[in-house]
């Protein structure tokens, strides 16, 4: 598998730099006879579009998409779904006194480990990467919709402003995607502050996925659990995953913190729905460390591409805390999991 | 790739259960031309045995490793190289009570998987699939080895006992391989104190790689961080995974986590030595979540496979806290990730 | 890997369906700062492209391409190249008529495996697929030739009529891409009169591989000579692939068919070039079974889904032999090997 | 994948050397809940042993084989199989002579390609290698067999001497395998009269699979002929490969060659049973042009690897004529390949 890859039964390869024609992916093995329509995708890639709020990123594009294969009378065939989306907005120039600067918290890892780099913008490397795994991860949605699952995710922490629990309800029309209303203003003025400060903040996702059944997964090294982490750790700004009680199980001891079988179900769900890397049949949790936007208004020291020290004042249009755009990015890499998840179980026990 | 593979270039494939015949590893991939011999391996599996000190599993096992092919007159001939250790110790009829008992902690996930289960002592699923973990593993050390790498771990905490740095000489003469010998004390006592109680303890692990040069891991999907995250989430008893400062990013601004590039090297290691996906040159730094052993002393309410309430009291042989043990595992599993990241970057560079 | 799917380190993705928007490829592995513009694709393209004689499809496509991605300043990134061409003269509804039968030759093998079928034309079947194979293959040739590597092909037999050695430099101009004019003027009066009769020729292409260094190819499952085979057998119209002698070496001896290695290399190349699945150093030489185009101008008899009689009057555009066509493909299919070999080859001998 | 492995869903590895400790497989993705006993996999490796007449090498091996995993009271669990056969009569002196000798018609591709080799009777590249397979391709037979598919081959030709049908009830009993006696007869002359010249003769098997349900197999590139061609290609002594009339359609025309589709099937099967890489739900007809073995009692003239001319006097033990041994290991990888297609085929259809 190519690192522009992901999953083995329902895959996508994603393409696109963020100042070339277009950003797209390439979905494979969706199944066949799926009703799919370009409003499903067009829907999800709204949702992650910048320039909509003051608390994200000025860039103005449409994203709009376009279906080149695979569908056909409004149904999935069995062959790759390529989906393409043009990019509009892009302003390259503006990156052109970047070409020679080492962008503090992104770094020159393209160059190391390729030899060159497409310098604008991030290239590959930009977060507008994300609109293929978007766009996937709409088709990977409608998938599971059919089989009753639905994977939701919220803002849970800003700085030092932590959330209570989410009403689903109010999270999409939350500029903030928190749920907790009187959270999300306190975030929303932090976030604000920052900006002003000409600096950005980081927090906390956390993703839910209701309706998984028991048995998805598999054993040793592909375990649910570690093919989530994987997917996302991916996302470029998280430092850290964990599951159900996550980094607390270190002060548990064993009898607390097993689960108890019941008749009825599991008494508790410390596990977070998955154990032995295989779901139980209660719902998924998971968190993400994000950290803050590296770009940011303030001048900063930095060095350029021959090591001497330089100041780098920062052009191109940057999010002041990106947890609210990461919303639907870790949709997208649960949703993309658990699709192929979901068809590797089939051929074993189909057969 | 089947989830009983890890790597693409320098992959590996186990196979064995906890109380069948043997457990074993084919690693493909190996660079050929690499001294090799079988002390290399024995020395890793000696420090993930069981039965060595009352802080860990009596259960007794040599686990004495044969390689069957792969090697000749010492050195590797790039074909794959097949390691097995003979089961010696199994006692599948303490295991035959369990036959129809869900363990908590441990669910039924085969069973809901594949439809069928080998109940001794978790099968396929036990900690002893780890065997050939850490046989690759030595292999992968051996290779990094001669590229100026080291991989090494240590207990960082036992339930709210926290360990000041390692003193990485004083690591594995350590029973809880903490290498701060005051900490080591008190987690010694705890442990013991929740054995003493038919209870088990938590923990963090963490690892470091020293000498990674710039330029490893991938872009996108296959970031170092999300392909060491899928590995190290993979081991049964992980539950969260973060990269140098991990969940602490939430509260941070971008001004102060941005690592400053400075002519000689970065002014600082937020990021764990990874950014972008890509090493940076600078030590790789991340810790592990540890759950409490699920199996302990004490009696358990579950249910039966038919969902009828049973109290379980717990045969086998089990660990108070597993952290100790897990220190050579996470070090094979970080150096399995680098050693494929290697020959993966070598790919596109040489060509 | 998918079925759309073909190399493992200089790997392709193709996606499109004959009468829907485009068709395209994702090249995936290319290393990076290699040279590349669109003129090396669209040679390849014009190569394939119908119109261009009696002897071939009257389908008109000015089949242009465009690089989506990948290329930066006339350089490869190392990032995956997206190149899509618009399909234009498709008429889905000369098709119209097919949708309820089995076309002889082609048969319904998609409904059968997906439940649903794209009639259009063959849909995801048709040798239109054939346009992402070579533009990638024209990709995997710009490499090999910066290596000294040159693959060509050309017609040796179509019905019975068999040509003499090629002379590469009237090849391509030869409509027939023959280079043995004398035996072409005969293949062209064979095909017009087949064409005349509503009916199809079969042929034998072969295809050389100048300058292969040895060394290339991996033992066991991955043997040159095994993907050649698999890369050619999937060209549509190919029902056997032989390599040197061929099936020749059913009715020689050992001490005949040995090729004997001298001083100055070997005495004779009866073995294509391919030992042990690894190339030799000589020029590799492979022939193709082509049978002849399933589609023709006659009445045939057929049945429709259900089962029931039916004669079928063909329409659509097709080739009376398709061989000087699959010339560039069959090309594209052994650069596309080769690349792959040659960069699997160096991960394990550079790191 | 690497060149050790076969197969995506029901997927081998193969290791060992042959005159190392021993040669083993590991299958993964094998259905749970499947019976399996050493006996079924036992009697496929005793078809393809040696030293059992005077037509094949005399080496004596009793090829013993051991489950070492995946198998739980006599049922398949899901887990991955790992069989292993030790190597009794290994005689590696015999070939100390050879360690710096050029083999003809084997060459020294592993040297060009990983730069050190093992020597020793082909080391991983000898035939012994198809020890894995055969045991392999038993559980896929067994596998096939719970289907209604049954893979059955035969020696077709032997130097000039052409066979008649064969009937499958004498196939067994017959030391060539061939199943029409007159020409084995005819057949044992010529192989003998060869041996006692020192010299080896080539041939042709041919490979029916009966049961084959239509739909196996994927459009593209993984087309079910196409994987069968990689599949018996990557026998070692296998230079081409044709499908159903294979070769002889270059001298066809469409209206001859095409199957007309009836009422009640297929009037004809030129095609072999695959159209468009799709199972069509006839028989699966398939011809390997197999070469003579390279290692003859003759003297040879050779050169060692500092390229001075030598004479070559052959050692080791070896099949003047191979065929009849190929039978049972080109059935067992038509059979790895069927049920690779079976299983993914499931994938996308039962979801």
């Amino acid at each position: 598998m190519s690192s522009n890859e992901l999953g083995e039964h329902f895959r996508i390869l994603t393409f696109g730099e963020s100042h070339g024609p277009a950003m797209g992916v390439v979905i494979d093995g969706v199944v066949p006879g799926m009703s799919l329509s370009i409003e499903d995708i067009q829907v999800e890639l709204d949702r992650r579009r910048p320039g909509t709020s003051p608390f994200v990123s000025s860039r103005q594009e449409l994203d709009r998409a376009e279906i080149l294969s695979g569908v056909f009378n409004g149904v999935t065939t069995g062959a790759p779904i390529c989906i393409v989306v043009r990019n509009h907005d892009a302003r390259p120039a503006d990156y052109d006194a970047l070409a020679d600067i080492v962008r503090p918290g992104h770094g020159v890892g393209w160059l190391h480990r390729y030899g060159v780099r497409d310098w604008r913008g991030g290239g590959r490397t930009s977060g507008r990467e994300t609109v293929g795994r978007v766009a996937a991860g709409a088709v990977a949605k409608a998938f599971l919709a059919s089989k009753g699952v639905v994977v939701q995710a919220r803002v849970q922490q800003v700085a030092n402003i932590k959330a209570g629990a989410p009403n689903w309800d109010l999270v999409e029309s939350d500029p903030i995607r928190c749920g907790d209303l009187e959270a999300s203003n306190r975030m929303q003025a932090a976030i604000l502050a920052a900006k002003a400060d000409g600096d950005s903040l980081g927090g906390i996702v956390e993703v839910f996925a209701y309706g998984v059944p028991a048995g998805l997964g598999d054993p040793v090294f592909c375990k649910l659990d570690a093919e989530l982490a994987k997917a996302l750790v991916s996302i470029g700004a998280v430092k850290g995953v964990e599951f159900g009680d996550g980094f607390l199980v270190a002060t548990k001891t064993g009898s607390e913190n097993n689960d108890r079988p019941t008749p009825k179900g599991f008494a508790s769900n410390h596990c977070g729905g998955i154990l032995g890397g295989i779901s139980t049949g209660q719902t998924l949790i998971m968190r993400l460390a994000v950290k803050p936007t590296p770009t940011i208004g303030q001048d900063q020291e930095t060095v350029d591409l021959k090591g001497n020290p330089v100041t780098l004042h920062s052009g191109g249009r940057h999010d002041p805390c990106i947890c609210p755009r990461l919303v639907p990015v870790a949709e997208a890499m649960v949703a993309l999991v658990l699709a192929d998840a979901w068809m590797r179980r089939d051929t074993s026990l189909n057969s």
